[in-house]
């Protein structure tokens, strides 16, 4: 689904600048300093319209969040929708979250949300899902021991991919739904995307991962 | 689906006799003495009709099985698909695959088979499915080093279930497919089952599933 340009997006950004870290390697060696607290801190890779991460942060006020996106037309009703909630705990980086490749990051974050990222449904483009060992590796080092990826996807190639990534990775898995919405799984907040998806009827997948082996 | 009992069911197995080990605790500290020769041997819990195990053992020839059924309606089947065939390396156990608790063998399978086994949905009785922990307990005892579980089912609730009970274990899994026959997996054998299930168009769910940790 290709967004129309915002109208007004530059001043509409602009009013919403405090939500933005303009530089987050600024933050290079220590992410959680992009926070004036020491709360928790979680990411979301690619935060669409914002309606998690809006929903999520309001219902941990004391927990920090990070949301990467680089669709400026999505991005834009995102930082709106956070500056609306009144929320001090979500920041914006306005891009690819590629450039975490750059941290060296001593402070680690607890959770990392994938939510219904591009399928890349190509196998030529695999390197591209965000759950391809190449990433695997990028988010390990953002995560604190315990910490664990949250992965939601209505893309059925995408989740088998995504499964076998994580396992032959050598991550634990944990809390695996082949239907979300059919499950007992407590406190699920929607995405836009999955709205869309589930009305029609599609199941959702979703499951935990976590670097931390078994018997480590 | 409930068989009919098959006529003349006992002479037709006393005719497939030397197809059976009557008391596989005979083979209690040993279970490869079973057969005459030290091939490696691969378990199948639950054989049905037979036709996987039969398909399976002629593409095998340097492979022994040993197949459990407690159906003797279907085993019966079973048992004459693996004499016509004339296979040398196949021997079925008429019984529920429980009593394998009572073993400690020293040798070891390199394979066990559970193909579309009883889902028992209801939640009461989930210590029944055969991948519910205390059946994995059981099932790590009799692998050996490397060895592994491979499991299909057509039944949803049944693979979420089996995958976080198998990674709840500490198991490590590989060739996860949400869709068999739209894989890329070759070599599969198709059970009875598998070929009406698949004819309706559901997915068929498969995993591969070890006891050793990456890490160890």
């Amino acid at each position: 689904m290709r967004m129309r340009r915002k109208k007004h997006r530059e001043e509409r950004l602009d009013a919403c600048s405090q939500y933005f870290i303009d530089d987050i390697l600024a933050y290079r060696t220590d992410i959680k300093a992009a926070f004036d607290n020491d709360a928790p801190l979680r990411l979301e890779i690619g935060c669409g319209k914002g309606k998690f991460i809006t929903e999520t942060a309001a219902n941990n006020p004391d927990v920090n969040f990070i949301a990467f996106e680089k669709n400026l037309d999505v991005l834009v009703l995102a930082a709106e929708k956070v500056k609306n909630a009144g929320l001090a705990n979500v920041k914006f980086v306005a891009g690819d979250a590629g450039v975490l490749a750059e941290m060296d990051t001593s402070s680690k974050c607890e959770i990392i949300y994938i939510n219904f990222c591009d399928p890349w449904p190509k196998n030529g483009y695999r390197k591209r899902r965000l759950t391809h060992a190449n990433y695997l590796a990028l988010w390990e080092k953002l995560l604190m021991k315990g910490g664990a990826i949250h992965f939601k996807t209505d893309n059925r190639g995408l989740f088998e991919f995504s499964l076998n990534s994580f396992s032959d990775y050598g991550m634990r898995l944990r809390n695996i739904t082949l239907d979300l919405h059919a499950s007992d799984f407590e406190g699920n907040v929607m995405t836009e995307y999955e709205t869309l998806f589930s009305q029609k009827g599609n199941p959702i997948y979703r499951c935990e991962a976590m670097f931390d082996k078994n018997c480590c």
